[in-house]
């Protein structure tokens, strides 16, 4: 009887009753940094996979998704995007969108797990893609509480690309109200602050809401949008947040504009883009109506 | 040690290298039709679901995200909604979002699996809602194909819910050009035919684009809109053709007057919706603009 | 693409990391009764498979390896078996063993879920064949406590085929030196009493060595013996206890008079399978001879 | 909600309905040989585990009930166990218990894939425990069938420790007349020739009988004996093969002499042991007699 070729799974648990069972053709590194579990494998229909803590973080075939979304609306609504800062970011895909942007003089990466960006670096280089090598990157591996803290700079776009803060993730103490507090200190008054904010499928978007509720105490706009990414096998939300410009309604020229002069070619984002991604259904404006807790 | 409640799963393969597991908490039935193998189960997450042929149908949980989008922006831009064909829709939802529309005074579904539509009355009343029903319900058991060769109406909608035309499906002969054309015939000059498209992640559009390609054949305006399901484990795409209206570019005032005259509420549609929709991506606009095969 | 035919399974758990998946042919029955979840099932390695709480109880195809094992070592030793008492056994096939014996006049069958008795009578009817209608079978649906509480008669041979005394199961308080001391108060002085015993894999023997260990204070001769059986995946061990006869030391002569009396013919045993049976592994006896707990 | 740690999971198929899930811990190794796709992996119940081409090859929890079974009885009987052959047997464990015997002289082990026996030293020393440098070890990296062919020793017990001869498997070849032939010319007249021999579940045993009658032909005494290795999740068999002794009526008193000679202590067997390996239940006998087709 001719056997199948895949011995072995990976198996996502969103819940205890649901289970994405991905067949892995290779295993690059499974092994635990002094953060996380760390596994990099390749599947055939998501090319190579990063996961940290039983959790896919990014796939080759449809990273851009999500990468895109994370960083181009925040970066073309920004009046500045001259110095931006991106917290976490480990697998340098962030940062190489954000380098695309021919405005952005310096993009600083701060992520606590420096043995994620080696293994990126050495595992999954189509992720940043020489961006680790650009003379703009600063990159530094420590704590981005104590950065946040620390630090003086004035930044024209914050992108936050953080692992979702369950309670056992490193990004757990990263969702307060003093470290929410710490990041519009160091944003430009005229500067856009955007996040990964959990999910937005209509079974799991409470704690989106709550990082809405939460940071609508901060900012003047705050808009979420968000994505399916296949390989999340979810919804993915984001927030745009900003006193200054409403990223939801983007003039279509500016947008227009920002994506010609971005180096290389979109696979994903542009106007029409930009519409789906911040025009949401029913159900989630809804959600994000509703009155419930906050970080605190 | 305390045992899983959870012996029973539903396995849905979308290729050999990607299954997701759904646990089962209760299988109200179980069996095979003339047509096709058939379950109704229950899940934790997604409340009741109906597979045929081991595919997810629908599911209690977000059923109104795919029916809403296939019934309503097919009916806010038809001119003569009063007369709706559906074809397939065995479970009976889509007849239910049609019969939602006070302008529709018939609505004729062709199912060619009694069984299903048996099955659906006694286990999913929630889908139908009463819809089978009301007096302006025609539901006829019978092979779709026979019914547009013979049948003489001339519909202000058409609505195509069949399942997807795999090998074995007994949607396989409905998808061929000679069908289409039937279809034309029996859609007004100011008609719109909408159908359930198969789907629109990145790595399974390559069905969808072949139908929208020959579409374009038969009418002026053939345009791709889509939601993601979290039921369907995938972004689900549609056609809306018409040769009199550009669906995708419906004013926002046609759609609010549309929505606000449907009896009950909406779960996912309004023209917020209609725009997320009808706006793709890059990466899907560049795939439904290269050549490739029709259906013959 | 091909699509497997298999979308339901049978996860059997042995623990959170040893899942065993069962693809499902059909499913006759799935539901509750008043003391457990019950399901019957058909695969095709196994043929129809009796699940309850999630454990499989036994299946088709290699039921006999357990049913002659529980059955045939008590009533070859035993000097009396006419007056047979079987503990549980719902599914009719330890009766159905004991029934093939000549000198048994009558036995007597004690299960509290009247449910699994009749379910098995509808779906399972190759396990018990015919049994049920012997008119030496009394069958009573009731508390096998009660019964052994209030009952009077002597057995010479009492058979125990309850499901594990896992804490939710309703096997659970007849693990107790209560009932065991019940148990010897209705057994013959020359009689045996055999029981299903839990497992003897070098993973999981610690169940059957607290039972060996608490009988060894009622009985002067307790011989633990185990076969593998597939549809379990594992070695299922069994005690054969009495103040009469060794089992384990059974000469040879008796055991071919025994099978070669019985109606019909046995598929697993017979004087070799005997010896293979009471014929223990190092491991295992070393796992006997330990000191330890036992049941209070 | 607490994730499960359990990520990655190995499933063995044993046919394409019935699947064993093993979460896995760790992961020391996956990659493929010149000759075969090879695993090094950690679970829970069995500690490490060797995987080739999907399938459980041994694992740390029960690998000893294996060894001991394939070398053991066949040292035991072999009149002149002074020069034994291993064929295959990569990890070491084989090579581990045949020194195990003082009367060893010499052991010589003939595997194919060098690669195997490496990454076994590295990563599973406890399979070999130092047995690789016993002075007595002559470890040859080659063809088995060239080996057979070409050498001109002569040994008291050949063991044939090759994996199944599946289709694609490096084993295929070595299972065929000429090859058990050039076997046959290789051992002593007084020797004994062991081989695992394929599985003696009820379900799957008509490989073994294959190996049956094929060695049939060739010796006078051809015993089948098999245990259960809950790693293997199967009965495995293997046949005792000679001219000069009956290995399954092997007297006590020779096995215990031999196993009270043997260097540190067996886990798995002895006397009583070998009692329950060659007693072999009915159904396996009524299958071993029956006529079928051999080996070519």
């Amino acid at each position: 009887m001719p056997k199948t070729e895949h011995w072995q799974w990976y198996v996502e648990e969103f819940t205890p009753t649901e289970l994405h069972h991905h067949a892995i053709d290779e295993t690059y590194f499974a092994g635990r940094t002094a953060f996380q579990n760390v596994a990099v494998i390749r599947t055939a229909t998501f090319g190579k996979m990063l996961v940290l803590d039983g959790d896919t973080q990014s796939a080759q075939a449809d990273e851009k998704i999500y990468h895109e979304t994370l960083v181009h609306p925040a970066l073309a609504a920004s009046a500045s995007p001259d110095d931006v800062l991106i917290l976490g970011g480990g697998e340098g895909a962030t940062l190489r969108e954000a380098l695309r942007c021919p405005d952005v003089r310096r993009c600083t990466m701060v992520d606590i797990d420096g043995d994620v960006v080696e293994l990126s670096k050495r595992y999954l280089p189509e992720w940043s893609d020489g961006a680790f090598d650009d003379p703009r990157a600063r990159v530094i591996v420590g704590d981005a509480l104590a950065f946040l803290r620390d630090d003086d700079g004035t930044y024209g776009a914050i992108l936050s690309d953080l692992t979702e803060p369950l309670a056992d993730s490193p990004s757990n103490p990263l969702f307060s109200r003093t470290v929410f507090a710490d990041i519009k200190r160091r944003l430009a008054p005229s500067g856009v602050y955007a996040l990964q904010a959990s999910t937005a499928g209509f079974h799991n978007m409470a704690l989106h809401a709550k990082m809405a509720r939460t940071l609508r105490r901060f900012y003047r706009y705050v808009r979420s949008f968000y994505a399916h990414v296949p390989a999340f096998d979810n919804d993915w939300a984001f927030l745009a947040c900003s006193d200054a410009v409403d990223v939801a309604a983007l003039p279509a020229a500016r947008i227009d504009a920002y994506v010609n002069r971005l180096r290389g070619e979109n696979y994903f984002y542009d106007d029409e883009t930009h519409r789906r991604l911040f025009s949401l259904p029913l159900y989630l404006r809804r959600e994000l109506a509703r009155e419930g807790d906050v970080f605190e």
